[in-house]
């Protein structure tokens, strides 16, 4: 509830006062930019400002403010931004987002988002500008936009949730659910998604034990990342007995696909058909965990990975034939600007021959590196789980590292068979803030 | 041609002393991590570094260096970095990129490269380290990966050519080149590409006047950039002349998908029926040179621009009928390590009403992006063009900014009908490097 509204700051701001004590101030430029009018504002199935910023002012002032109460009346929402009491009622159905119905007010089609409610704090408050446009905003709308930490918190929790960093104890509380009902109900789906986001990791289970599932999982959620690979890859270790040497391999944990600049987001392992024999546990560590403990033990090794750029490489052909020259100068670590790892590129093979830095950082990057790999390696960290045919692993390619045992016993005759695949992060976050808007049946997210 | 390799820094250093007098230190540890004999490294059809780095010594001194030469033999590149002479010469096809062949003294298959030629520098440095390996290094494969800003000023063209920023002037020497001599020969392609990386765009003229274009030429690069809008986008703006107010309707200049994390580098925009009217020139500006120009004239509108984050916001359905609800916090302009635009999200009808920066950075922020906006429409940095029916413009879609002129002419009825798509960088720089070194005829990037 607002209590009062007022024009500060040489009418250069909008103040508020709410009736539970607080206040928020509102930039002149920032209303006028949000003006929902009909000409400054597009609704319908797109919602978008149509004012251009080339007319905008971004020196304009206030002229008008005042607060309107319309206690205890019909109220809906539009799209427009406005909650207008005894509106028009449209016909409203349960199983459309929105419903686009001509206000007998104005010329444009406007859509409900929400049903009709009885509301007891319907408030607007009216402003107009030195330009001579002017716009109701409903108070609800200005105090979830109030520049002040609090709903910006909450705002930022839908951009992305906060994230959990790990350590071996995470094999013990994996993060899983059944397959299928991951691909049958949204709930489901919602927690897969969520897990991933906040632990880089979530294991489904009992997917079939034949390819396809990777590509029906990513186009549950959008559609598969490509990279020159194409779109599914398949790893087949057929474990030969008269080769000794290749049954001892081991893949050292890695991120995938270093060379790209825009890296694969997010990793799918489908297990078909595990190896029998001793060996072959899927190794998993938290690069976000292990980053920040080495940033606090040795800051001087986290910076050296922090800064001194790679030579990432990658030389291949696509199964069509073409040719592909991948080239990356990229540092180990990238950090967001609160210093948090925003990018592991971890790699031993990918690496070129070429590492393009002055002579002086060679040495202490090879120290820092080993010392990085080693936390990664070490139990407190590092999970080992033997996939059960049918597991789907799914992973934060740019946190979490990843890597195989060695297959131990040559004479155990046996096909290793996975599918793999790749999505972005964008189309999982898009897909995460559809379904939680969904579920909340809440999808204020689509209106203006 | 070396003249000397002798170990120094208390043996963790080789040291080759050239004979023009100049002389490059290369650490042990290095050395060591590009040993390339058949433990460390295997050839083939792929090269990869096989030597773990748990298995990396990063402690390992030399123990031994010599310096050999074999003037006047003939020699052969290996896959495996050697040089050696009278090597067992394999068949050459020309067609092949290399030949696998077996070695005589060797167990593993190695790959002949390049054609055996007469050599009079056919030098190798041996080295041994501490753990008992030891490899031969061509001395020419050392002094290309010298640690000396010569030789990596070099590799690093490879990686991304120098940009050229450009104004208004550029209209008088667009890059352009027949779409159909791009499409069959490899020169042509490679001219193209470079020019995209370059300055950012590339006019491509007389395409068939027809849908499918845009594919064909991202399929001849990598592949297309799938986003939530699909593969190829059609613009189709139908002139309807009882709509007046629509035939005025102006596309502000802007980059594509901003609310895209990863946003797509390269936009196509193939015109296949131009509006006949007045009106509808397309416009481009560079971003790289109008932000580096602000970045001088005000240092303050710049910083703001590169700090603070601004909420971008799609929410859209697919053809399919799949919801998708982007949100993104990045700034308008992203600069590299050196403080050159790297990547410009400039919108207006897709940022969010939520801004969620302290009180204080709004007002600044809206006037330094006026400021921009400004000058990039600039006749000083904007270029206008009509384009033919035919052309297929190739753009930066993280530097440049397009937008589009009104169509005046309501009474004109007319399609206009483009096609578009996007591809992204890795791909783009990639098939360039392909065809760099293919017509070069220095296929050594495939080499170790």
């Amino acid at each position: 509830m607002a209590s009062e509204a007022s024009i500060v700051s040489g009418s250069r701001r909008l103040l508020v006062r709410w009736a539970d004590g607080g206040q928020s101030e509102y930039p002149a430029v920032w209303l006028r930019d949000n003006c929902h009018c009909s000409k400054c504002y597009t609704a319908g199935s797109i919602h978008v400002r149509t004012l251009l910023m080339e007319h905008l002012d971004v020196d304009c002032t206030l002229t008008k403010a005042e607060l309107a109460t319309d206690s205890q009346s019909i109220s809906v929402s539009w799209s427009d931004g406005q909650v207008r009491p005894n509106s028009p009622l449209p016909q409203l159905s349960s199983d459309t987002d929105y419903v686009s119905v001509t206000r007998t007010d104005d010329h444009a089609p406007l859509t409900c988002f929400t049903s009709p409610q009885l509301s007891t704090d319907a408030q607007s408050i009216s402003v107009s500008w030195s330009d001579g446009c002017s716009c109701s905003f409903p108070a609800d709308w200005l105090r979830q936009r109030a520049f002040e930490p609090g709903p910006q918190r909450q705002r930022a929790a839908l951009h992305r949730p906060d994230t959990v960093t790990w350590g071996a104890e995470m094999a013990q509380s994996l993060p899983r659910l059944p397959y299928e009902l991951v691909m049958s109900k949204d709930a489901a789906m919602l927690e897969a998604l969520l897990n991933l986001e906040r632990y880089g990791l979530v294991l489904l289970e009992g997917a079939p034990k034949r390819p396809g599932a990777v590509r029906a999982f990513c186009e549950k959620v959008a559609f598969m990342r490509t990279s020159h690979f194409g779109d599914e890859f398949t790893v087949r270790v057929k474990v030969d007995p008269n080769s000794i040497a290749y049954t001892g391999n081991n893949i050292e944990i890695h991120t995938d696909s270093c060379y790209y600049d825009y890296m694969p987001g997010i990793q799918l392992l489908h297990f078909i058909v595990q190896y029998e024999g001793k060996g072959g546990e899927t190794q998993l560590a938290d690069g976000a965990k292990v980053c920040e403990d080495l940033r606090r033990e040795d800051p001087q090794a986290f910076q050296t990975l922090a800064t001194v750029p790679v030579d990432f490489k990658n030389v291949t052909k696509s199964d069509n034939g073409q040719a592909h020259f991948k080239l990356l100068k990229a540092p180990v670590i990238t950090t967001d600007s609160e210093g948090a790892l925003q990018c592991l590129r971890f790699t031993t093979s990918q690496r070129d021959s070429y590492f393009s830095v002055p002579l002086d950082q060679v040495e202490p990057w090879y120290k820092a590196k080993k010392k990085l790999l080693n936390m990664l390696y070490d139990e407190k960290y590092i999970i080992k789980r033997k996939m059960n045919e049918g597991d789907m692993i799914v992973f934060d390619n740019v946190r979490l590292v990843h890597g195989r045992e060695p297959l131990y016993e040559s004479e155990k005759v046996g096909e290793r068979h996975l599918e793999g695949g790749y999505i972005d992060w964008d189309e999982a976050r898009s897909r995460r803030r559809v379904l939680q808007e969904r579920l909340a049946g809440n999808p204020s997210g689509y209106g203006f």
